[in-house]
């Protein structure tokens, strides 16, 4: 099927859309959706708990390039971001907008994949598509709004001094996949390129943390620095983040062979959705769960006991200030 | 101030938007927001009521020129269509989510002003920003998620034969502003004109057909043929549309000078946010509301008792395929 989005029209698309996205609605026993797609606005009924809500846009050749990831892994990518967001608020996901932007040239095939792409993350974590807009536009852009239910939100200002620091995994992997791309290597380590393209998220692990006491805790999407960054903004406390212990070794391969010092991978990679959290000193490490530090009186982050002059001014955001710098 | 967005970065873009849309949250006694900007999603406290949820994108050159809007009125009308769709269920906007896509190059001071469009209009209504995101593109795309709260959503699928078909006032000054933007004649009707590119919604007239019993209700989005097919397709029911009794004088002057059959912009005129509802035959107007029609047996659409041949096909969705045609 080689149609162009132009070719068939909103209407048809959005008919298309509806079949996908509404699969996911028919599957799962959603209790709380009134209303689905196909009138002004979705309709959710009254609930008890809180409401978390996000929102996250993605970019063409900012956020993702249709050369290197699959519509269906963009799709994934763009719904896992703002799955990970509900998450790490302590809230479960239930419910997702979602709107794009297309050129009119895409084959609609091509759209329709990124559509399950998104449905299918969905469905894995229980939520589904309620609504959205299809527009034209000369980039493909894709906005997600997240909506999800919480007892007891977990906010990045909770951090007390004598945490530990705990993240759910070890980050680097992301980057590192990023950096075989544009090495023109990604089939030299399909795994650790599969990690940029598709990346996942676990709810569990969000779990786990919240059940082991975490008094703050956020999703890595930025880069451990800036995001260990924001908590102890957010709550008032110098963050000493110790790293030497790491076991490296699934990236020391291919550092070597892109000269880059794992260890920048670990600080500044980004968009991998573990979760990092402050836990009481008490507090029995989830499983699989690494502990990297504690919060301290004071202000900033430190590495391994000192500010390296190298990374000083990374925790001020040099991920972020790439968006609009060129 | 002249200062590019690239300039100070995303991080003091994001403080400088917080400021202006936290303004909104201080003015307001907004009891259900437990936490707005600043964290991984923001939290709505538990409501008795159903949500409702819409999404609407807006794309540079596609949906708004930066040389006819001033940033203001760009914010605002993408504000109000999101808006408008939570009237048109029956619900009453609380919460907004702005996701803006820049390129960078954008004055601050303007992306300050757009930001100050949907602050207003949010607080206008009792709705405030919640949250969101900003990053990068080539084209400036806004992204508006909004919710509310209705203790009874009004859907366009509950039309009955023999109710009224209602509009809250008389669509075609929009289009007529377009009109006169693109002939380069916008100086000789400025309200007009104003009606395109800041248009206005006024919760009240939704209030007052739903007070009238509103069996189907939509808002005036994508222009009349359009958005009564909807209600007729959803609703599994014909509708008549009288227009011969209209009073098109505020839009005769305009037309002449431009060539335009006026009816064909009342027929097609969208983005003014009237609302469309179908009522009992026994109801009484909203003070300002217009009769144009009724429902019958059958499907489909038909004007002035017939389906005028120049216009089948209208009811098809044109507007709708403009956004992928070329």
């Amino acid at each position: 099927m080689s149609l162009q989005v132009a070719q068939i029209g909103e209407r048809a698309l959005i008919a298309a859309l509806g079949e996908i996205f509404g699969e996911v609605q028919n599957l799962k026993e959603q209790k709380n959706l009134l209303f689905g797609i196909g009138d002004d606005g979705a309709v959710l009924a009254p609930s008890e708990l809180a409401t978390v809500a996000t929102m996250d846009l993605a970019v063409e050749d900012v956020h993702f390039r249709t050369d290197w990831s699959t519509a269906h892994q963009i799709g994934a990518k763009v719904a896992v971001a703002n799955i990970a967001d509900i998450y790490a608020m302590g809230g479960e996901p239930h419910s997702l907008l979602v709107g794009i932007s297309l050129t009119g040239k895409e084959e609609v095939e091509w759209v329709l994949d990124l559509a399950r792409g998104i449905a299918e993350q969905a469905k894995k974590v229980g939520a589904q598509v309620i609504g959205g807009d299809t527009v034209r536009g000369e980039k493909i852009t894709i906005a997600i709004t997240a909506l999800g239910n919480t007892s007891e939100p977990i906010y990045r200002s909770g951090a007390k001094v004598g945490d530990q620091l705990v993240i759910s995994g070890l980050p680097g992997a992301s980057a590192a996949g990023l950096a075989l791309l544009k090495a023109d290597k990604k089939d030299l380590f399909p795994e650790i390129v599969k990690t940029h393209l598709q990346p996942a998220v676990d709810g569990k692990k969000a779990h786990a943390l919240i059940s082991a006491g975490a008094t703050a805790m956020c999703d890595l999407s930025d880069g451990l620095l800036v995001d260990v960054s924001r908590i102890s903004e957010a709550s008032g406390v110098g963050i000493k983040i110790y790293l030497d212990h790491l076991d490296l070794s699934s990236l020391v391969e291919v550092s070597k062979i892109l000269a880059v010092d794992p260890i920048s991978w670990v600080l500044t990679s980004g968009e991998e959705h573990l979760f990092i959290a402050t836990l009481p000193a008490s507090a029995t490490l989830p499983v699989g769960a690494l502990k990297i530090g504690e919060v301290i009186n004071g202000s900033g982050i430190e590495i391994n006991g000192e500010i390296s002059d190298s990374l000083k001014g990374v925790g001020n955001t040099p991920r972020e200030w790439q968006h609009f710098e060129k």
